[in-house]
């Protein structure tokens, strides 16, 4: 049970939607940072920018983030979930290109806090070929998540065990976007 | 100097303010998040929420974004900068209502993860005469500004010491909100 009456059936309305749909006004600039930041045009694909979001929310240990995030992620990978695990579980030796690993020990360390982020971890991420507005959106990516993440959990909202509600839930973001 | 280059004089552009101007698309809902999350209608009054924006600031050690939501709470409250230094030192004992204190407990717990915040610590709130609205918002703002915090200082961005500076915008802010 959330902490505040939703005014939804929990059930229904998993995670962050039932805030969202509790409190419209809010819910309309989230969904516009979270369309501009992992759908929006960009150098880095959708897949990899949600892969930043799993990662993060897996790092709060944010059960419904993390899993909607995996399965949105993988649902743009061309490796799939498999690849989501690894990095997950092991960045340092996942199959990800070494912009992106990183990129991933940038988003790891705006995680514990923005001052994590050092000048050698970006020059890291710009001997790789990081741009500026690569750095800017993970940093800002992370930092969402370590927003989206305290929101979902801090109102003790609802997450679905079931994997196929996160896949099912991937197919509307693939087709149809946050709506921000 | 900043992480990446912002395009901007930091010492004209601090804090937050340099990369919402490299990055416009992003800029535009984390205003309007934070101009209906601090100054839209309200029971708690634009005072009190920015005096919770400035308690998780200071907790997330982040100097630009507690300055400022520091000077623009004591430009909002009666008991000004005083009050605002009382409950960033000592919350238990600082002179507030026992309902904004129960409010920044549970805002104190956000920061640190949003599993922290527990039933008891949103039932002494309730008793204490808060509203769900309240309570979501609360932990939203608390939410939001451990994203500000990492933005500003993921990106190493500059922040002024002369604290004239933060009472300027506090009256920017006052007159003409985030622009949201």
């Amino acid at each position: 049970m959330a902490h505040i009456d939703l005014g939804v059936d929990e059930k229904k309305f998993p995670g962050i939607n039932g805030p969202m749909v509790f409190r419209p006004e809010t819910a309309k600039p989230l969904n516009e940072l979270a369309e501009t930041l992992l759908r929006g045009p960009h150098s880095l694909s959708a897949g990899e920018r949600e892969l930043i979001a799993a990662y993060v929310s897996d790092r709060n240990e944010c059960t419904f983030c993390c899993s909607s995030h995996s399965a949105f992620a993988a649902a743009q990978l061309d490796e799939g979930m498999a690849l989501v695990d690894q990095v997950r579980a092991d960045l340092d030796n996942a199959p990800v290109s070494e912009k992106m690993r990183a990129l991933l020990r940038i988003a790891g360390a705006v995680q514990v806090s923005g001052r994590n982020v050092t000048p050698e971890l970006v020059a890291a991420a710009r001997a790789e070929g990081a741009t500026d507005v690569e750095l800017h959106d993970t940093v800002l990516i992370a930092a969402a998540f370590c927003m989206y993440n305290r929101y979902v959990d801090g109102l003790a909202t609802f997450a679905p065990d079931d994997p196929e509600r996160y896949a099912a839930a991937a197919q509307r973001i693939v087709a149809q976007g946050y709506g921000g």
